[in-house]
């Protein structure tokens, strides 16, 4: 059924590369299929003006596709003079995410900003984004760890994301661009290692979707989630010994 | 429980009042509460680029907030020079919401714009302008028909949102803006008379939340967006007679 | 001879709502025919930079129309990313009449923003708009004074605004957006309850007038604010107890 | 009394050039005292958008300051990315001035922009530069009749401007820098050589000002554009004999 | 003498990866040493307005550096809203190097737009991004010529840039961002491979240099240059058989 | 063989006018043939921010053409809300060249902005603006230290700069406008009076060079330029006294 031939619940061919980048703090380079984001993790010592002196940190970040990620070449933000509204949306639900397993306390006055960058676009970039930020994140607070000896680490969870949507009436996963073109339903979910969901974001602007299809659609979006975080943890192996610790 | 004293599931008093600017082709005063927007509806007869020579109309939206609409004073979007992430996030949520609702080959080439501007904000700015801009749209297309004599009746079906959360565990419906700064969980939901859902967008920055809460939360929010349709429907009376009807 | 049957000299209908806003110092809705102006009054405890660390105080001013407060639907200027010179005119009009019936230095460090929006416009909008501020203002010194105590009362005046023009050789006054786009002159002036002049501007772009008209146009529009000064007085009542009022 | 040893009454010395610039069809360097304005007029065989297919020609101006015009260095707007409120004020005022003696149908459909920039700047800018480009339009309509050949020639009468002011009780003319900045009204006034008012601008921020002030101000106003206007007739000379004419 | 220990004439270890974009119609990863561009060549059947209808093509350039390519963070263009001077200084220059080896006649009524992502920076980005976007370049022309036939080959040339310097009165080729930082001269040099100069630009903000100087820099640039060009011929292979050819 | 009868080797005739603007410490009007630049030095006594507390001083440039410098009236920067590619290049180069010959620590923490406003362009505007604003950085230099008494002078040595090109196989230098649109190659050098280079920019777009046309256009340059720097030194007389000299 699918243009690929997988099944229903089967993810696209995950892989991270660590380190393609020799200044951050933490990158990763991330393939879903033929989606390719390449993520950097960036701290400084400062926080946003909003936050000065209240000991705590933030997490932000940003997200663009290069102008030729996609079929046809798009004209550059900063040659436009301003982010569309999909970019910011994008980068605030990656931000956002983000946050939600960060003890931004324990982090201390320090801003990290993670630059989701797409250099190649096939569907999914937004939640391949975040499952792949969330690595880059995870080896800049490791490597901060080393100086700083973090007493609660900062990191309180594993996170990650994926898409789902209904195609021919029938839930499936992680679409790429051809399928999200076709499907009905375009839902985007981020979930914790913990299982719980920290964003569940439906539209249903060509067909509006029943309860139950929104049901299998989550269902669906779970199982996948967990496999995405066995791959996070194996691809982090010790730099991830801390995760969800309290204090050291 | 709650700081008006309305129990969990109690919508907050809506009030509608009918074509407050003598311009537009429709206009509402939408009030939920000590939340008002003025919704109107501007008819042109052409459309955007992109749908030119296709024989297709267009719905859009535009979001704004005056300047003291809220505690304190915010900056004007047009004195910043630029729109924030926030307000295009949500215009572009009220015009796909919309547009779900609308045979746009029906519409013909003609372009539909919803102004919703917030002229005071108490919690549900972006539900509660969904809800009104539908009737503003549905006053616009109905007198659209009186000349048009549409054979297909562009509007397929009623439409209204709510927002939901959950505060102290328990999941409640249209929270105001004390009670939205306190919730774990922040969801809006828009759906269709047909009981289809249109936008499903749940974010849990502060605390993620479970599968059984997002159950809870979605079954509140249908059971009061069926409130706010029959609320639609009282409100325009004849107006809405063709709603959902085939050919004429 | 005028289209809404009324003599040359005669005001239309002027209303004034106190309070429509729950969070602002200051607020109401003025309407004078079918234009309509809401205008908030929000005071902060800080200047601008070029007044730091002087004592005095600040008042300004922001102007804008909705979208569709106007026959046919304008693009908003937040949209378009930057303020039309007709908005800049108009709002830093406003302040600087505002600003001549305020002792800053009384006043002392603080800003009070006058914001200025058009629901509905028929004409007369910038002489609406300061007549509604000047209101809202007093109403926000009024309900300062009650924590502050002011020594000497910040607001040394009334002050009121009307629009005269030429139409068919003879001078009228506050003409409508009918009117005004068949007058031959278009003619703004702002006076004290001193009779005072704080600003006239008067444009012949379509036809120059003469030293004659001027006068007739002068005389029409000081008889005006005067009227629209006593309605100010009478809603204001015991709140404009002390304007103009030295120590206290 | 003033500081300069005028009295008055008195204009300061007025210069004009003729031709500064090669290129351009109409161009003069004005200066009035140290204020000094460079005024061209460019002819283009074009029209706005909203004017296309009418016949109707346009006549606009731009105005600007060199950054080091003034005492201390301001900051150019193109850096700044835009344009002030008071640019537009002044840019939108040279325009109507200009306009309000030209047959726009007489013109026909092309487009003339009258460029003011000043280079040093000592007071009476905005009318200084009416002065100027009311001259450097002549020349550059002088210069298009000896191609067109108009029938009814396009420049209907002779307009200039001047600023007047109430300094120690006593109304003055042609306020320098030093004067300006002490005067308690600063009124702006445009008239045409058939002493018809086309602009009057009077503001009294600092100190609202009577109708007698008033009254004496427009006096002396008049009296010193006439001076104007007999130096544009020595200036022009033949270039001027078609100016008011009616049919060729 | 040089921190890698090459050579004064060495250049750092180039690598091409073709093809590294699915859906550009040419593109290379280019890599010197650490510094890598991502460039991509889009083909698009428009030109720019100031070309239509003259039946000629256009090439023209963007460049940009991902916000992490660098030491520190830099913000980036899109967020700020405007290109900074280097960015418009570097994309000017790829755009008329490349131009110079094309024939835009030839072409024919299309616009091939090259571009420059610098993924990592070490330095020399300029000059890899010239040698690189020729590849790009090359490869969309041979992927055109399979369709078009062209009767002319638009590509008259090879085309390649290199970076030279002073370092402790030593001319040294193809600088490291180490290097550049201490470099008393800052040299791009753009050559063709019939050796003809395209682009020269030498800085000696921090300290002049002498004629003899550049000499020894223009010399070690060009023997480089060919090197490059060598390079660049072994990786397009077949693709680059009818470059420099006239008919087909 | 020049359009205007010139030898190759010959300037333009060049004239300087000093002090034309009564409010900058150094201003100048320097003409090139037809070519006018009005090039002004403003002196303030704070850094940008990068410098602050470093004790060192900062020289920048501003580069703009009024609209109708050109044969055709050109849309002002400030209306089109940013500065082009081909300014922010020019105003880049002119601040590089002149800090070349400023020692910034002996300038101490101050900066002088060079603003060099085309008046008539007639080509060389660039390379007129540095001759010129190294005339007007002098004068400012030398009134600064009448108060200052600077201890080492700031001005290292002279500079100027002038455009070569080849036309018809010829080298020229100093190409007026329409030779420039007709040259091969387009070339800017700017040097020092000690004959060293500050920058040697040379463009082939459309018809690269070889190394000999290049030693030949470079040796054109050099002699030239040690004509202007003759003209600079007659044109400052004593208030060029301390340039190049070290201790007072």
């Amino acid at each position: 059924m699918r243009s690929d031939g997988r099944q229903p619940g089967d993810l696209r061919s995950f892989s991270v590369t660590l380190h393609p980048n020799k200044y951050a703090e933490g990158s990763v380079l991330i393939e879903a299929g033929d989606t390719k984001v390449l993520c950097t993790a960036s701290v400084e010592e400062r926080v946003p003006p909003f936050l000065k002196g209240q000991g705590k940190g933030w997490v932000t970040a940003e997200y663009s596709m290069l102008p030729r990620a996609t079929h046809s070449r798009n004209q550059r933000e900063s040659a436009k003079g301003k982010l569309t509204g999909r970019t910011m949306e994008i980068q605030r639900l990656i931000g956002r995410a983000l946050r939600s397993v960060v003890n931004l306390n324990a982090l201390g006055e320090r801003t990290i900003t993670l630059d989701c960058d797409v250099l190649q676009a096939d569907g999914g970039t937004r939640t391949t984004s975040i499952t792949g930020a969330y690595i880059a994140l995870a080896l800049a607070i490791h490597k901060l760890d080393s100086t700083v000896k973090f007493g609660n680490y900062p990191l309180t969870d594993y996170l990650a994301s994926i898409s789902v949507g209904v195609m021919q009436e029938t839930p499936v996963v992680d679409l790429n661009y051809e399928e999200d073109s076709k499907a009905k339903v375009d839902m985007n979910v981020v979930m914790t290692g913990a299982r719980a969901f920290v964003e569940v974001q439906g539209t249903g602007e060509e067909a509006p979707f029943s309860r139950k299809e929104l049901d299998a659609m989550l269902s669906l979006a779970e199982e996948s989630i967990l496999k995405l975080i066995e791959l996070q943890k194996d691809t982090l192996g010790a730099a991830g010994a801390r995760i969800g610790g309290g204090k050291a």
